[in-house]
């Protein structure tokens, strides 16, 4: 623990990908606690009554009575017309005494994993795919990025969501693995680029999500099923707040490595 | 050096992509003098002259008067025709008694390198490139392995040309590094569901092609660029000459892992 570590995010605009369900749920959670007074979350997911959802009870929350902006932005990431969506909404709702804008890459699916890379010869379902998994995120960020350009006394952030499937390969989820890969080199390409921006890849572990419960019943390979079976079985899950919190801690302490992958196990 | 390492690449059938110029090129006329009699290779680019010139030479070459059979397809790898005209050519040139298929995902382009990742906000564009760039490459070795399903007495091989790329950022060259990087993974994954399958991701260093002029004239980054035109001057660039003949040493040692990133200066 750096004695010097933040107690919060300062005055932000925070962008959350995925928020409306699972661990972007979370980090919207966690994030309107420890932005200050003055402070605006753009949620972004497209389920509209999840987000709607989350949306009210963020503004019965403590944050919320006192103020905390919260919009929300039903988009489908792989539209064109989604990520303007996203960066008109985060435009509006900055204001120029904010000290802090933090993008959160979290949006991203599982892909089918229930057969093995051999047959993938479908090359509509594999663009769709990369597109909604990679494409949009560096075409968000890149957005964001110009619609906030680098000011003094400003911090900017960038996250990125991704897994040990970015660096470990893993029977039948080729997608997954493929997708979360590129997405980190993109990002660590980013952070050479912009020395300015703090970049990070954080791998938050395996959550109880539906995306893990899809895991553990559809993958096709059954050693891999198995372990997912496993560890739910024997409670080795983590619950998103209990990573996430671990994010926090990397976000308000503020000394990683920028462009790094870090393990929620090695915070 | 293996004292058991063969002299052939065995009575094959060699598919090859982008194999028109550069180091497809070069990958095609060795795999030419490789090959038993009775082989057949599908050359495959999007330029009919240049592919054309290369079956000429083919022909008259020794192996191509002992009966090498050379087919060419000139295809869009990004468009789901072409793929099919590369697997249904190649279904009509092998012929049973052939014991080795050989796949060579050569094919890439270098993206626009003139820009760093935060201007890149057309999804169009990056869609675009990793269609080409991943999604082909998936879908094509997927296409292949399907239509060759393993045989008793036959060997499969899959070759990724990657790049040291895949395992580094550089800046302004987001998009090559992010499909280096996810191609390199798809053929990690694919090498792990397939045990029988023989997956080689070949690194062959900076070859003095068309590439390597784009990369040195257009980079965005001067110091890239620098270290580009820098070792142009001063010769360090290899000729694909001697980097197809450390990549023809480890096809006919056959001993890499599978699976692995090779690359030529560790060969």
């Amino acid at each position: 623990m750096s004695s010097t570590a933040r107690t919060d995010l300062g005055r932000a605009l925070c962008i959350i990908t995925g928020a409306s369900r699972g661990f972007g749920r979370t980090i919207a959670t966690d994030m309107s606690r420890l932005v200050k007074p003055g402070s605006a979350l753009v949620l972004t997911a497209r389920s509209v009554d999840d987000l709607r959802a989350l949306q009210a009870e963020l503004a019965e929350s403590e944050a919320g009575r006192a103020g905390l902006v919260v919009e929300c932005v039903v988009a489908d990431l792989s539209q064109k017309g989604g990520l303007e969506s996203i960066v008109s909404v985060s435009k509006e709702a900055f204001s120029e005494d904010m000290d802090h804008v933090l993008l959160v890459n979290n949006a991203g699916s599982l892909g089918d994993v229930s057969r093995y890379a051999k047959a993938f010869t479908d090359m509509a379902e594999v663009d769709s795919y990369l597109s909604l998994n990679v494409s949009s995120s560096l075409c968000l960020t890149a957005s964001v990025l110009q619609a906030f350009p680098q000011r003094p006394g400003q911090q900017r952030t960038v996250l990125n969501i991704t897994s040990l499937c970015a660096l470990q390969p893993f029977r039948s989820w080729v997608l997954y693995c493929t997708s979360k890969a590129a997405r980190e080199m993109m990002f660590r390409v980013l952070a050479e680029e912009e020395p300015d921006l703090r970049v990070l890849s954080y791998s938050p572990g395996p959550l109880d999500t539906d995306m893990q419960m899809l895991a553990r019943s559809r993958t096709a390979d059954p050693s891999i099923r198995k372990s997912f079976s496993d560890m739910f079985a024997q409670g080795q899950l983590l619950t998103c707040e209990a990573s996430c919190a671990k994010l926090m801690k990397l976000l308000l302490e503020d000394n990683y490595t920028t462009g790094a992958h870090v393990d929620v196990y090695d915070v």
